[in-house]
């Protein structure tokens, strides 16, 4: 799931200083990352075991380890974000001062990447080297690609991942709490996540600019091969 | 973890044309997510069932679940986004022969943002417009922010994700396999899994380019924490 992620959040980011749409999109792939792993979990552990209560508990479990990870985690990687984007930008502040020369050379080189000819390379080089703060600005984001990084949005996103991946973890695992079965507790859980992971899928797709049906084809599509997947690995282990 | 991926991979991404460095990568994060998430399942398991054989089962049915959903994600958004490049594309090659104006003025708008002046901005944008594929690359890249993307890299890279996550959860789990009680499974699957994770955190954190003991502290430290908020949990639901 997260390489998925990746790259839809290479997509979505473009978006996000929409702050109301980035938070709904969140919620999205918290919710459709939610529903996919402990939904898999469950199903594996149906075929393996009888009691309810234990699905249950071992869903449960999935879901608080999976929700902290990527909640914890997503934080703590915001932090880590802000502080290599100052890191680098104090060194870029430095490296014009100190390196005048090479930063120049280095200016000279993107605008030589877009097509420019020397002529222009270097009058063009000339207007940004006059404003340092510019100048900086320029490299962060043209020479290394980083853009300054709103130090509450990471953190923000994290935590609504985490709550959503939480949120989405019961749809799969509530069906066992009013069965008798794992059998049939897995039956109501299939049709349910399925529905859901088709519903997700599609209003992440859109906001992603995908293909609406055909990407809720491919979200349910993972859902249902984990699940069978986990669920024929756990019989061998029964 | 999904959202520290995401972070991870933004700046990863800029080093991933060294594929040997990028293949590298990518098993450090599928290991580090493998042992996290499996890790915490099979302690709050530990702490509400008394069988090493559910512990187990529950770890197995955790792995396959969570490497197929990153593995076959992975791939299908590897896809995904090869597709909504090329459409991309394909608009931005419509425009300039039919809102030729429009997308002038929106080249010129680039440059303006960098910082220069309206007499360069005119001079820049009329040079890159000659070339109508430099001048398509160069939308691709400054307006949309998308770069061509590798056929082959995402999926390559979801595999590795994929199966370095499986290696991983084996860590957690094997101790299971080898003691009598869950409890004592957890003893030393919690000494191997948290030596791991930060071997894992600091070289994850050198090849991002962070403080590498910090990161591996940080890493260690979402590994513990999620297990102990799943055993706390699941032993409530005992």
């Amino acid at each position: 799931m997260d390489t998925i992620r990746h790259h839809e959040n290479s997509i979505l980011h473009k978006e996000e200083h929409l702050t109301s749409s980035a938070f709904i999109t969140d919620i999205v792939i918290g919710m459709s990352d939610g529903l996919t792993v402990p939904f898999a979990l469950a199903a594996g552990l149906s075929g393996a075991v009888d009691s309810n209560a234990l699905v249950v508990t071992a869903g449960i479990a999935e879901i608080v380890a999976g929700s902290i990870a990527m909640g914890l985690g997503g934080f703590l990687a915001g932090q880590t974000e802000v502080e290599h984007y100052d890191a680098e930008q104090k060194r870029e502040y430095w490296e014009i001062e100190n390196l005048r020369q090479r930063e120049i050379d280095e200016t000279k080189e993107i605008f030589a990447e877009m097509g420019l000819s020397p002529e222009l390379q270097e009058k063009v080089t000339q207007e940004i080297a006059k404003d340092k703060n510019k100048w900086v600005e320029f490299m962060m984001k043209y020479e290394l690609g980083l853009e300054k990084p709103d130090p509450n949005q990471a953190r923000k996103s994290a935590l609504t991942i985490g709550i959503s991946y939480a949120f989405g973890g019961m749809v799969p695992l509530l069906p066992y709490f009013f069965t008798s079965t794992p059998f049939e507790g897995l039956i109501w859980s299939a049709v349910t996540t399925l529905i859901c992971l088709f519903i997700f899928g599609y209003f992440k797709s859109k906001a992603t600019g995908q293909h609406p049906w055909l990407g809720a084809l491919k979200v349910t599509l993972i859902g249902a091969v984990a699940a069978a997947a986990a669920f024929g690995v756990a019989k061998l282990f029964e």
